[in-house]
């Protein structure tokens, strides 16, 4: 088994040799900016991992890798424009960079490049593989859907939400997974074993996510502490919150626009903290990791592998940005 | 071979066929809504003609044909994000009649639905079928640059132009009779003079839409004549006069924010006539029309199959509207 820090550099690698044609720039440049502009290259990570792990050679699910980070980083461009963003890891959002047309552009070219490096390789995994692939994207886009319709209700149940999430951002890690079993070879248990690992993974990473927002480390975090309350954002935290406080006073803190910055993000944690939910969050987290790599244990893989994606699960709900 | 009318309807009861999940319902409505908004059909249409013409079973082409127009469709939603559109096809634009947002999305989800039409069916197609549709996606998104590009370029040349529109329009055309030839199971020689045809009946559309712009009838045009000359939008008669008209005369009307309204399309367009650009512009289109026609006589197509097609390039130039 390779280690995380092999992959990740191979993918770099990978990334960066990417050949795009010269003209037109404007569409090109966005591209590559957005894809070289880093990030934890978590999926494809998972891609050249599951491939490796069920005997396949990493070089035959490249392409995969390549494509599935193009496709996470095209939904990253548009939620950019959609969510009006400015920043995204440390630099301007290339809607800001350049303009809207722009993005929404270079974005649409990102799909369509991920689709062609999907049916890269072996001709005979390329309807598995392709099926997938656009199941997955169409359930990215319910997901997003889903996230923008929750923000304008105030009845959203925790199953909604984590449907949404599972929708939104676990099936392209478990697809991440399950591209990685195709492309070696795997049987369908084995296929169907990494996606599921993928997929509860990918409701931890997503909790964590959440968790960390309101109750990371300032210092480690990267973005202020606090962002998604003051946003009133839909996370597991505040629908739990506000499904559970039935004295009213969520609502009416979140409803008051004059209780905004520091004085909010006090307020509303301190709801959180008498429901205990940061430590219930934890929990939960917790449970999808084990979840996740239960899931593997069907598939009979070797010690060192295990102990690999084990730990992949543990530093998603252990990591602190 | 079956008439326009036929193939037309078939399209449209194949389009209200279409089952879309009922939830979330902000991502599939804008789909529907688009689809169901008309339009002439003519990328399908082209499908279906071509997979009949050469012995194929049109039935077999109906994901396929479908699927081009769900492409085309998405290309014009995002269009009008980015070129911030109010109507099309006399109702209200996505972004419009929803928001951006769900404009952004909804076409994404579009791409990606478009891509799971274009590999339904014969799977023994698929590879050849999916390498088209990408490679002629990324042609468009680089039309819509260059596009986008030229507006603000004012040394523009007409190659550029008809390069332009080549990417932007016309190989969709080639790409929906190459879809059908290679559902209808041709040779390679069939399905080229097809895309040939597309191609070159793509340029004599778009010039023709320039001309209409122009020199339509307002009363049968069904949009205010003289609207490219008011955005100075670079179309071919512009491209072509700014490019002759060495008096500097265009340049200082256009330059002039003063000049507006009727008057400036009197001004324009009197620049046009002196330069026999609307005569030109017609005998260009005439000539892409007759090499489309052309480039299908290598195919041995019967007598009534090629008038098909020959009428259809008429059509392309003669039309009102």
């Amino acid at each position: 088994m390779f280690s995380t820090e092999y992959l990740v550099k191979y993918i770099n690698s990978a990334i960066s040799k990417i050949k795009y044609p010269e003209e037109p720039r404007g569409l090109y440049e966005p591209i590559k900016y957005t894809l070289d502009g880093g990030g934890k290259r978590l999926r494809p990570l998972l891609t050249l991992a599951t491939c490796d792990a069920l005997g396949g050679d990493i070089d035959a699910a490249k392409n995969q890798a390549i494509g599935i980070e193009m496709f996470h980083n095209f939904t990253l461009l548009h939620d950019d424009v959609m969510d009006n963003a400015d920043m995204r890891r440390g630099k301007a959002t290339v809607h800001k960079k350049w303009d809207e047309a722009t993005a929404i552009l270079s974005g649409d070219a990102m799909l369509t490049l991920a689709t062609q490096y999907m049916v890269k390789g072996d001709g005979t995994k390329s309807w598995d593989i392709i099926t997938l692939f656009n199941t997955t994207a169409m359930e990215v886009y319910q997901g997003q859907q889903y996230d923008m319709d929750f923000e304008l209700r105030d009845n959203v149940t925790v199953d909604e939400y984590i449907e949404m999430i599972r929708l939104k951002t676990s099936v392209l890690l478990g697809c991440a997974c399950k591209l990685g079993a195709i492309m070696a070879g795997a049987y369908d248990s084995e296929r169907n074993a990494f996606y599921k690992y993928g997929m509860r993974l990918g409701l931890a990473f997503q909790l964590q996510d959440d968790y960390l927002d309101t109750y990371g480390d300032p210092n480690i975090f990267g973005k202020n502490i606090g962002g998604d309350i003051l946003n009133d954002k839909k996370t597991w935290l505040l629908i739990s919150a506000l499904n559970e406080d039935k004295t009213g006073t969520l609502k009416s803190i979140i409803g008051n626009s004059e209780i905004e910055g520091e004085k909010k993000i006090a307020l509303v944690k301190s709801i959180y903290d008498n429901l205990n939910l940061g430590n219930r969050c934890k929990e939960l987290m917790k449970k999808y990791a084990h979840e996740a790599v239960d899931a593997l244990k069907t598939v009979g893989l070797n010690d060192k592998d295990l102990d690999f994606f084990t730990q992949l699960s543990l530093d998603a709900i252990g990591r602190n940005h």
